[in-house]
């Protein structure tokens, strides 16, 4: 007999099935014991004579056979798909036992602190409350590509490993790579800039790392970058327009694909109705110092605190649960960003705050060859370091922009997570990978 | 105005357009210029005046408003879609410019040697026949995911940066994490196995990384793996089945979006009409020595040779340009593969290979946790470096299984590529990330 899932049973009243999955609840009533059986659609109930069941616990994994039948009135469940049938089993059949359960994993997630959620990944990620974390995620990587796709934007794979450093040195992972040094890619940006020369516009879904030298809620060693550039603009604004399309679609799309999944978390997306309001940031540092007394204003980036205040400052004022963040100091950003023509301290460059946390960067890149190379040298960088990247413009490039957003963060703040640890399902920071590095040997030491 | 694509404006005829581009080349006849503009579209004819284009050589990146008009009959190209028409310049405007070419790349790249190729990377990948390598990638990678989708798989981001070696320790990289070691992933394998505990099907796009220690035709350091994973197997052989599904549909998506790509490489993609092959390494084996006489029966793998000679069989036997190959002996496969129940030698393994080169491997594994201990021990390994892993199994995973396919060796074989280095935008191997290693200083050297 073929297998079929949970949720497909309940088209099979009064028929022979045979299903699988793991025991997610078990109830012991007298002489007949439920089983709540969980596959990859959901939950069925399972109605079994003790001995059919015996020593079966929790997270045993089973294959059933049994007859489809109605559940008795007063036992029917409206939360769940298959709430008014149940299997009544014949054969079962255990394909895989499981230990003792650390804790009750399913009913008290809420108790648990975030280093035992962590701690204890694998099996925890079989909560649909977590599983609807990752959920969440593809649908919104898929939505970002599907959006580009649309737009005539080609997808491509950047490299991971990468000769130099475009981002700034401090954060940035070595690796011995033969008997050369080399760097964990921070960010696709050179090489999505080089590929506009073929393809105008590109983009990728690129892992990306940062040697982070602190444990914020914020940042993770290696997080998937949302990245696209854009050949051939006329004003670095059409990048922001582009932001606010894929924000619009991520939106809707988590609307149509994950209302089970937000409801989990009691979340609602917002509907982009209202054009995203686009602030400089010497006029939001203003606002803020108006609305808090708190004075910013000679600052050269937006504090986290500042990022949720002008947040909810575009809130109140537009009805916006997002805002731009324009015209960056020159001194806060990477070397190929440009100047604004009319004020040379600041860039056209922006940032996208949502809720209060910034979701993604971007601005209008330097095209033109010999100022680019003043702005290595400028930068304390060497031209030649970057003689492959410098050959894409040394042979003609556009002006062109790009931005990136971080996936995990839409995520965090989709669901209202308060670690952006939660929004991956494999955490990677200054504690840990896959298990606490505190447990591991120190760089050089012996075990 | 704003600006249209090139093949836009054969809708436009009479009438004023903008145009951007590249120049791809360049005609001096007497009076009058012809330039070809070349944007993601394709070539578009431009006339101008001398004085219009004066000092402008291939490459630079120009602005053009003017009318378009229908070419003189005998000037007609049938070989690009604007073939009919032309664009008369009216205003010329500069947005880049570029250096003298350092040769004449659209034209002799036949002629040129591979690391000038790579050396070039971002003036190479405009020409079109370069392009069309990454092309072929992309559409086959979005083929692999929207065949999984539509078979109920889940996509998930695997991490690169790992705490334990898999599948093998000498290729491998090594990071500095923070103060401890850590490694770049050879694969997404343990990941994924976590993973099934959640969502039973899940595949995934990941960049691998293994170290080879010599430079040969077929290997990566950096390559994108295009993995999947599947519970509740009733066989190993399902997992060929969607193998099989997944190559078929590579292909007929390949002749549907990519027939131009395909034409420049005189390539034709098989239609998979008969069954894939499949055949026991030690039938292979003597199937060779019989068409041969090199005696390779006690072998524990085929050679590269053999690889060739098998499929170069299967192609005359059965007609299929692919073949699998099953059942490698234990010795010669990782710790998590299962042992065939008949045979405790030989596993339930495979490996897809395609006119001649291995392109995908896979099997069913060990899903018992005392059973996987015991191999990891044997394996010479630690259980406590595997711990996270072992977890999953600690609380029951059901009988599974899963394949990877090399998304540049399917693409080097589709297009018939020597080497799998121009395969990728970004090659990284034991000479080069991105300009030859041999110009950088060696690991530990003062510059």
């Amino acid at each position: 007999m073929k297998r079929i899932l949970n949720t497909e049973t309940i088209k099979y009243l009064g028929e022979k099935v045979k299903v699988c999955g793991w025991v997610n609840t078990r109830r012991d009533h007298g002489g007949i014991i439920f089983l709540d059986l969980r596959d990859r659609t959901g939950l069925l109930q399972v109605v079994c004579s003790p001995e059919l069941v015996k020593d079966i616990k929790e997270e045993f994994v089973l294959e059933i056979e049994g007859t489809i039948q109605k559940r008795p009135l007063k036992m029917k469940n409206e939360e769940i798909k298959t709430g008014e049938i149940e299997l009544k089993a014949e054969k079962v059949k255990i394909l895989a036992q499981a230990a003792v359960l650390p804790f009750d994993y399913l009913s008290k997630t809420a108790d648990l602190k975030l280093p035992t959620f962590l701690d204890y990944r694998p099996l925890m990620i079989r909560d649909p409350k977590i599983k609807a974390i990752f959920k969440v995620g593809e649908i919104s990587t898929n939505s970002f590509k599907n959006t580009l796709r649309n737009l005539d934007f080609t997808e491509f794979q950047s490299p991971s490993i990468v000769p130099a450093v475009a981002e700034g040195g401090a954060e940035v992972f070595h690796i011995n790579y033969y008997k050369y040094d080399a760097f964990l890619a921070q960010s696709p940006q050179l090489y999505k800039q080089i590929m506009i020369g073929a393809f105008e516009r590109v983009f990728t879904v690129a892992h990306v790392f940062r040697a982070e030298p602190s444990v914020t809620t914020r940042h993770l060693a290696e997080y998937i970058s949302l990245d696209a550039e854009v050949a051939f603009i006329e004003s670095w604004e059409e990048l922001m327009d582009i932001c606010e399309i894929i924000m619009k679609n991520v939106f809707s799309d988590l609307k149509k694909n994950c209302s089970q999944e937000l409801a989990l978390y009691q979340a609602a997306v917002p509907t982009l109705t209202v054009k995203i309001p686009r602030l400089k940031m010497r006029e939001a540092q203003k606002i803020i110092f108006e609305r808090t007394g708190q004075d910013h204003r000679k600052e050269p980036d937006l504090t986290p605190e500042d990022e949720k205040e002008i947040c909810q400052f575009a809130k109140e004022k537009y009805g916006s649960e997002l805002i731009f963040i324009t015209h960056y100091p020159i001194k806060k950003r990477p070397f190929y960003t440009l100047a604004d023509p009319e004020d040379q301290e600041f860039t056209l460059s922006f940032d996208l705050l949502y809720q209060g946390l910034e979701i993604a960067t971007g601005g209008q890149r330097i095209h033109q060859y010999e100022t680019l190379v003043k702005n290595i040298k400028k930068w304390g960088n060497k031209p030649k370091d970057f003689a492959f990247y410098l050959q894409a413009f040394e042979y003609g490039l556009p002006p062109e922009g790009g931005f990136a957003f971080g996936l995990e963060r839409i995520v965090k703040q989709v669901l209202g997570l308060k670690n952006i640890r939660e929004a991956t399902p494999f955490s990677r920071d200054m504690e840990r990978i896959d298990q606490r590095l505190s447990l591991k040997k120190k760089h050089g030491k012996k075990p």
